[in-house]
């Protein structure tokens, strides 16, 4: 039986991705030979690397100041690379903390420079995002996280930065339109929204390169990257190919508009169940709930095994949540159709009946 | 038609592991989940990243002192990797120098300590394996590259050394027995014999470790992914599976000293047409001949460029050397059968044939 896949990351891919990534170990495009034995300087990856990229500058209609890579090492990687790159250490950095992955980002960021947490909703146990704040024209860039996979909150409202923004989306990259003049420099790994776990997203303009004096490791400088297209090293190639399949798919679903539209349903439909059903009740802050990852616990923690059990025979897999927050979270990225929401809140309000 | 495929990597794989990739993409031991979609810390990938370790351990009769891990980044990453854990600012690392990689290892160590390069075969163009020096006992480490891609040449005997050896065994791992007491770190990108592009195996001893003095990002700290058992972040999920699949296949060829004599079988067969043809002439060095890249050039430059069409016709790809060696380059590794080998070396002698 095929899953419903709640799972946060990595998660569920388009059926259509997987058959054609499938098809593509056995044999790329009639080649004679698999995806996973092509040289990554040959025509054919040549052809993917440089797809994966024009998609992405088309479907976030990218300015050409803007670079595009595909890197190893996931967004942890990135949480020192981007200070690394980017900050001094006469320098600042302002972060605002809105969950784990802040506070990893904080943490490896301070090898680098100076860091100063300007806002944080760790008072709460990060179950909102922080308002209100000023954005100092000090600092050499302002770190946010766009969505938080374990808390359930996402940014639906940008703060104004007089400074240059580094956002990490790792979990809600291509489920929304992005206004690009907010960010100079975002990353994302792919296993959410983009592909499966191997590869991460950086776009970065060009122009904030090369402003510190530290001398980097070759692969450690996203310059070496973008001279090379992602090919300084070899690269992950078919965790590449599988994100071009997703890129390719996103366009066909009508681009990132039509994804909102449908990722604002999903959403809706679990947290209204939410809202409605005794049983449960929502996590995060309503004004700040996350349409990629839905937290909610059991009004009665004693019903939660027994809710995990109905979910799995329901065949909803990943449904439990983040030990830090306990409870329940529903991951609806983009290739979670409709009806498998539907599913889950079917699920729960059937359980409310049986046990209200 | 299914090609006879010679890159140098990504490279060939076995068909059987092409098969149950492309099977688990689509559904993962009847899970009704892909692989690319299961959670890295599920009960799934927890066996596969077990397993993946326990074959390794097996397959190289690896005692305990060493950890197995499956990292990110290639291993161009691991030239400063090894560098920043091992070496501190005031000790000194001693490099033989054969070629291209070793080069590039040299370069990225210089960031972190001293480094000298204690012999090297630049002087004829990295076509032999340096020998005769001795290995001075005041040094961290010893860093040496198993097997040039490029250049041909391999390491058939090993310098004794007083000091702890650091080695880059990307594209002969998994070859040949390993005698483990002379090594270590080793460390090896898995697109040669392990698995597709995308993770690099790291064996390190584990009393090597925590002796520098400098601070390390997180996910530089080879101590946290032991400790996370290769799952400190989201690891490249799919990569590692092939490579446990590959592993696996490892054991059912009988291990390495099977894989061994078929190797040397292979490379014998092509090195013996290679010196009984007059249009050809062996790059490296006789003694220092490659079993897993045999490199070549025509006699006359002019017949270059037929006989790669020749092969083309032949279903023979990535046979064209690289550009710093010219002329062809057969990579023979694990996966490559004794019969495309033997197809290639006909392809040669009809050349000959045909040309003389």
């Amino acid at each position: 039986m095929k899953k419903h896949n709640f799972n946060a990351g990595p998660a569920i891919l388009p059926d259509s991705v997987l058959e054609k990534a499938a098809a593509s170990v056995i044999d790329l495009n009639g080649s004679g030979l698999s995806i996973l034995e092509v040289s990554h300087r040959g025509a054919d990856f040549t052809a993917i690397i440089e797809r994966a990229e024009a998609l992405t500058r088309q479907i976030l209609d990218l300015p050409d100041d803007y670079a595009v890579l595909f890197l190893s090492g996931g967004a942890s990687s990135q949480f020192f690379m981007t200070a690394m790159n980017l900050l001094d250490e006469s320098g600042k950095a302002y972060y605002v903390d809105t969950g784990s992955w802040s506070s990893k980002a904080i943490k490896e960021a301070r090898l680098f420079g100076q860091v100063e947490v300007l806002a944080s909703s760790k008072d709460r146990n990060y179950s909102y995002i922080p308002k209100g704040y000023e954005v100092p024209s000090d600092g050499t860039y302002l770190h946010l996280t766009s969505n938080n996979t374990i808390f359930g909150t996402q940014f639906h409202e940008w703060p104004e930065s007089p400074i240059p923004v580094v956002c990490d989306m790792s979990s809600d990259i291509f489920s929304r339109p992005i206004d690009l003049s907010r960010f100079d420099l975002i990353y994302a790994g792919a296993q959410k929204n983009l592909g499966p776990a191997g590869t991460t997203l950086v776009i970065v303009r060009k122009e904030l390169l090369g402003r510190v004096n530290r001398q980097l490791p070759s692969m450690l400088d996203y310059r070496n990257h973008i001279d090379q297209n992602s090919c300084y090293n070899t690269p992950p190639v078919f965790p590449i190919y599988v994100c071009m399949l997703t890129l390719e798919w996103i366009l066909e679903q009508g681009g990132l508009s039509a994804l909102e539209e449908r990722n604002r349903q999903k959403a809706e439909l679990l947290y209204r169940q939410i809202d409605v059903n005794p049983l449960f009740r929502g996590v995060a802050e309503t004004a700040d709930r996350s349409w990629m990852n839905v937290t909610f616990v059991a009004t009665d923690p004693e019903r939660e095994k027994t809710f995990l059990k109905t979910c799995q025979e329901a065949g909803c897999v990943g449904v439990k949540g983040h030990r830090s927050v306990g409870g329940f979270r529903a991951s609806i990225y983009n290739a979670m159709p409709l009806e498998s929401v539907r599913v889950l809140a079917e699920v729960m309000e059937a359980f409310a009946h049986q046990h209200a």
